[in-house]
């Protein structure tokens, strides 16, 4: 028999995937599922981006450029200064996604057998980008007790090696919706300069930053110009993520040409997105505004109603749409799964990410759940019901 | 300093970037520049893709599946069909391009140290994603006095090793245009199956086969279904490059597996392109007799007039939009930079790709270039004569 690749083998199926098959048995037998798995809003693309598409005008839909079109780029240099972030357009080069700029991101900078030092839980998808440059993820693990607070810097300090080549932080943090505080950036920033680290800053949910302080982007951190890669997304910030429209942003030439190289050999990144992109960005600010105001409303509804129900904690995250919550159970796997194929109440039940795949070693997540606030409230209100009557009935409930 | 990854910097930058930055140069002095050197035929996008942009009725530009939408997948078997080609929808999985068809495939497949046999000239971001899986490409040079057809196959036999573990073709070619008949695609066969190898088989130019038979596909070759990964793409074939949409297609479960695996940490291929590839298969059949008989004639008049050029040889391709001829010059590198730089004639010059690029040893393609005949026949004969006025004028020129 053939044989795939060691890496290709070693790549343990997202846990996602099943449930999900899982869920399609559910809706057969007529439950209705409230999705809070998924990190894919329910919001409206913004009516600027759609009607770029409506108003097409060309013949020859063509190769853009292989860092993006550059219309694209000068507008979002605008966009960024309005976080207080100077940048020229030759600072950005445009990805398939914040998943291509993961992926040319680490194939640029790190090579086979570094180590990067990632904040957990973490966005899954990061070590299967760190398995296919084959760096090392060394976990440092923050705790819902404390929020998911970044742990103290020396315990950072404490897992730099000679091949310890970065640190990866999402702020505001998929899956916990921390938000990283400035004086949290500024430890990592002297630990990045300290030991002349790459920072790849993952800040795809910038616009939802609850904290009442404008977000504070790694690109603003002083002495560290060289060093820090900024991945961006237009994805949640309008709702499209399915234009696969994202962003390397570097103020390191070098890291710029290392990049462009790889980005040449994909040719180009998607030209309907860019269009899209580029004009949902002259939506009103109204359509922000009234996004975060939802999104706000629903975090709170979420939180509350969370926490009053017996057994279960969650943090009152900063940012995202996102919270990691603890459950009275015994494995999250086995309850999502289980809230899928063995219960329902009312006709509905709840799909949920279980946080086991956020962290390195499983075990610290085994407690654990992602719930995504891409629901309408009222909806919300109702998988809250189904979820603390599912957690009365699971039979690996603890306590 | 802040070092890259080996690989990143290993990488040569692309000798198209560098030429085409002289491009740039030439434009702004008022010459007029024919882009005889790259894949983006000039030819309209089907009406029906573009329609379906104009016609786009999602409110939310969401994620499609990480597989691709299924009424593409299950559209595209009706396609293979025509070709005697019999699947599934799920024997396809859609990616972000042919590019990400084999970075996807190549990751699930091959491991680092592996060797993959590739006959040369040969595209050369075939050698990028080889890099990025850290799999040695091994060459095997076909000859323009033979008009680039397969070398024996007891030379494929003689680079096998206990580390190789595919071999890949592209058919058409790019960048020679030469098509494989059916007698070496059988011996290709023989040799997969002898020592149980992938064959990737890259078909994008599938419908740009001059031979007056049909296209006989690897995927039609029997004895060999499990064996046999299919790179294809709508770019080509629609003249719709910048949509990115491409596809893996296997028969073997395994191998679709893994790269489920990694196509769900990219969370989904581009979701307007796979709309507008939908679209544009339902274009009437004479869109791409149209497009077939403009290419023939424009292969005619470009081939005919190459070959009349003094010192300059070119074979007849039977296929895609390329040629790979042999110019009296001393480097194919300096020649096409000095076209650009130094040289104009009535105030035109010509753009070609240097076929260096094409070789793993450079030094095979010094005195060959790729054209690409994706110019309309009035301008190509005007780049014909430029090239002729040239190649007298070049300093470097060989007799």
């Amino acid at each position: 028999m053939l044989r795939g690749s060691e890496r290709g083998m070693a790549l343990p199926a997202s846990p996602i995937r099943k449930l999900s098959s899982l869920a399609e048995e559910t809706k057969k037998r007529g439950i209705h599922v409230y999705h809070l798995n998924i990190g894919q809003p329910d919001l409206p693309t913004p009516e600027e981006g759609i009607a770029a598409m409506h108003n097409l005008s060309r013949k020859v839909l063509e190769y853009s450029p292989s860092q993006g079109l550059e219309s694209l780029r000068k507008r979002m240099t605008e966009y960024y200064r309005e976080f207080g972030i100077s940048l020229q357009p030759q600072n950005i080069i445009i990805t398939c996604g914040g998943s291509e700029a993961l992926l040319l991101s680490f194939f640029s900078c790190l090579d086979a057998g570094d180590e990067i030092i990632i904040p957990e839980p973490a966005y899954a998808n990061y070590k299967t980008y760190a398995l296919m440059a084959g760096v090392h993820v060394k976990p440092l693990v923050s705790k819902i007790e404390t929020g998911f607070a970044l742990p103290p810097i020396s315990e950072f300090e404490k897992m730099i090696t000679p091949r310890t080549k970065a640190i990866l932080i999402c702020n505001p943090n998929n899956p916990t919706g921390y938000t990283y505080s400035k004086e949290e950036l500024l430890q990592i920033r002297d630990l990045v300069q300290k030991y002349h680290l790459y920072l790849f800053a993952d800040e795809v949910y910038r616009e939802f930053c609850y904290t009442k302080e404008p977000h504070f982007s790694a690109m603003n951190l002083t002495g560290i110009d060289e060093q820090v890669i900024l991945i961006d997304s237009f994805s949640k910030r309008y709702s499209e993520c399915g234009t696969r429209v994202g962003a390397i942003v570097s103020r390191n030439e070098d890291v710029l040409a290392w990049v462009l190289k790889f980005a040449q050999a994909r040719l180009s990144p998607p030209l309907l997105g860019q269009l899209v992109a580029e004009a949902s960005m002259s939506t009103p600010k109204s359509y922000l505004e009234k996004t975060y105001t939802e999104y706000i409303s629903r975090r709170n509804l979420l939180i509350e109603g969370l926490n009053k129900i017996d057994g279960v904690y969650s943090p009152l995250p900063q940012g995202a749409f996102y919270t990691t919550a603890r459950l009275p159970i015994d494995d999250c796997d086995k309850f999502c799964a289980w809230m899928l194929s063995d219960f329902s109440y009312n006709g509905q039940t709840v799909m949920m990410a279980p946080a086991s795949g956020f962290y390195s070693n499983p075990e610290h997540g085994k407690q654990e759940v992602r719930i995504a606030y891409v629901l309408e409230k009222e909806e919300l209100q109702k998988a809250l019901v189904a979820l603390e009557k599912g957690l009365q009935a699971y039979p690996g409930r603890l306590i």
